[in-house]
């Protein structure tokens, strides 16, 4: 069987002449199929990180409020804490008269209890001294003179003070155990007097790039020979979602040498991704040395999309394997749809995929014509044109790095679809973190 | 005119009863005002990094291809090497017989040179042998036996070939200044063959947290006394935007001590954050501290937002400091709002601001009253109901965290708005970089 895999390819058509016949060989999965398996994928384990490195990592465990926070009544506002029901019936014309009983120094419990009719200063987050329920603000008073302060407003109980515990009470769940920590979340953590927090590891991947034409990046390619342009896209690619990339190195096409990589692949990091030559060879060998590990099963052997189609996830044990498309823009363009889901499920991450996802929207600047049955993914370059956002479609041969540069972002042609027209109004997936890189 | 500074607070109102006299006061800025004051801030020194950490940087300076890329004929197919004018006139009914000369090895220069009526076997990937100008797909060749080739097609030249220079051009800009690096980019670098990459260094924030009643987050705080928490959340702020934080510790509300901790940071850092206490007489302390550097320019005292109106940016030389208010959840905001624009401006990152922003689109879940005249940004939570995103406003009391870990985004309600309805489409800036947090 695995001998005739060779006939999965980029464009819809095979070896042996059997044109648009591949269906028949191999059951192309959806990607809601693909990401049903892919949602199978069990986390990673767990480490303690200090505080200070906790942002954008992903909570491995729930985390209570050991106490009531902030723990003690605090002043909202700049003014004066005093009994509320002092204050009732106060107003501009007929003011209220307290007996103003010092200050409250910051960050110390008050030495005196407030009894009727009395007052004392205190600043924005001051405690509350005892016998006081609320504070009324500075500008509703006056102080005549040293121990007399005439207030004109009335205030209710509780009025301009946080309760002891209206932050955070004893034993609520502050953080959810898969949530990405924010800068908000590290924050609470520090409320709590957290130095360090339980998270997911990165997943670390290793990365195989094959091919006999591809050499290192420090060598001048002689004609043939390119350089490895994929295992830096797929590094660069792993660092952004978080994930830990260990570089294998270069691999010849070549039986015993892949299936060697591969087996140091699997007992190193959590995923092995094999970036494949381009050629039919190259990705049937990839199947013929996953076949020769003994726990490997074959999950999803080509997709629905395009580009990206000849992509192979397996898994052996456990740990998923994954044969991505040889061409760059390919490999990464399955790797902005599938396997940002994979590491965010390696990574721990809980919650519904992709509702909230991370898109502009953007109007055609003209039309596009797309096979139905299968799902297109366009390069589009945005730009401005009087006050609108246009998504401007890059065609151009899939093996060049240049076109991916060019490009700001994908849109999706669904499987149903026979092409869009210019005009439409259509969400672009956006390559990279607009908050890096789109901001300014 | 510093001492009387301490009549900015929060709530549009002021001290010594001027109740709403505040702008009579201070020229609050508008966001516009501000951002424009911003960009005129310079980008942080060079520095040269390995490709391997490159991903997210800003370039430092336009890349040129130093010669044509791929640098070759490659076939960009799996298929045969030949001359297109002898398939001229082919089909399925007429196939053109062609001498069959063995096939391109990958990564090699071919030894044999093609003829008129001769074709060779060519990998996705391979280099052209000489006269060879096109490749004829698998599928519309039939190989009759070992030296016949039968081809059912006609190609014109250069058909699925990618040519030397394709991807780059010899001198073409690959990369420009101020562009953060993307994966491709990086790919594209490594095609280029560059080990390492100038890039903008990271600008290093000193971030000194103020208040006589804040306390180090490993202590237990007694009554009175709270966490540092504001120094974690900026912390994990600066770190999220590419900025490097150096905690420079917590500062007592004490004149000479804030004063030799902003020299400090000064002489260590790029810029300075000061996040004060919340109240009145810390603000006041900030001012009057920088008035006594001796290059100091107070450039905005107070913006026409809320939260975050108390907010101090000033230049010390060409260094910004940043007085931030005391308020967590203020604080954040206005990072989000303007200091992810000032570390865009000293990380060299080049272009429009603002304009793809990484936002969604949801449903107003309740009427939200807005005060005319200046800008809100009310926090929300997103969820989704029977398939629309909604956006419910989350309010509370401005000094708790809690408010900022429940919340998702933010949105603006303009100045010249009195609120925004029930039902209203809004778009909410998300408080994350969604390709690590919302994408799961």
């Amino acid at each position: 069987m695995l001998s005739t895999l060779f006939s999965l390819c980029e464009h819809s058509v095979c070896l042996h002449g059997q044109i648009f016949g591949m269906d028949t060989f191999f059951k192309l999965k959806t990607t809601p199929e693909v990401f049903q398996i892919i949602d199978r994928f069990q986390p990673v384990g767990l480490e303690a990180v200090p505080l200070d490195e906790a942002e954008g990592r992903v909570a491995g465990a729930d985390v209570l409020s050991p106490q009531d926070l902030p723990g003690f009544l605090r002043s909202a506002m700049d003014g004066y804490a005093l009994r509320a029901r002092d204050t009732f019936g106060a107003s501009e014309s007929l003011p209220a008269l307290l007996e103003l009983k010092g200050e409250v120094l910051m960050g110390q419990s008050p030495s005196i209890k407030i009894s009727k009719g009395e007052a004392m200063k205190i600043a924005t987050g001051g405690m509350l001294p005892e016998g006081a329920d609320g504070v009324v603000m500075v500008e509703y008073c006056q102080v005549l003179d040293e121990g007399t302060l005439e207030v004109n407003r009335a205030i209710v109980p509780l009025e301009n003070v946080i309760l002891p515990d209206d932050d955070f009470k004893k034993g609520a769940i502050v953080i959810q155990k898969g949530r990405p920590l924010r800068c908000q979340d590290v924050g609470a953590l520090a409320g709590l007097g957290q130095t360090e927090v339980s998270v997911y590891r990165k997943p670390k991947v290793a990365i195989i790039s094959t091919g006999d034409e591809v050499v290192p990046i420090h060598t001048s390619p002689r004609p043939g020979q390119v350089r490895d342009i994929n295992r830096y896209t797929l590094g660069a690619f792993c660092r952004r979602i978080g994930a830990e990339p260990l570089a294998l190195g270069l691999c010849k096409d070549d039986f015993d040498s892949l299936k060697g990589m591969v087996a140091e692949g699997l007992a190193e990091a959590d995923t092995v991704w094999i970036s494949g030559g381009s050629s039919v060879g190259t990705r049937d060998l990839t199947l013929r040395v996953l076949d020769t590990l003994g726990d490997f099963e074959l999950l999803v052997h080509g997709i629905s999309i395009s580009p990206g189609k000849p992509t192979i996830i397996g898994k052996s044990g456990e740990k998923p394997v994954i044969g991505l498309p040889g061409h760059v823009s390919s490999a990464l363009i399955v790797a902005e749809i599938f396997l940002t889901r994979l590491i965010g499920r390696l990574s721990g991450l809980a919650g519904e995929p992709g509702e909230f996802q991370a898109h502009v929207e953007a109007y055609l600047s003209r039309n596009i014509e797309s096979k139905s049955g299968r799902e297109d993914y366009i390069r589009v370059k945005l730009f401005r044109e009087e006050d609108r956002l246009l998504a401007e479609p890059i065609f151009g041969k899939s093996g060049l790095i240049s076109i991916l540069v060019e490009s700001d972002g994908l849109i999706r042609v669904g499987m149903n679809t026979e092409g869009l027209y210019e005009g439409d109004l259509v969400g672009v997936m956006l390559f990279e973190s607009p908050n890096r890189r789109l901001l300014l």
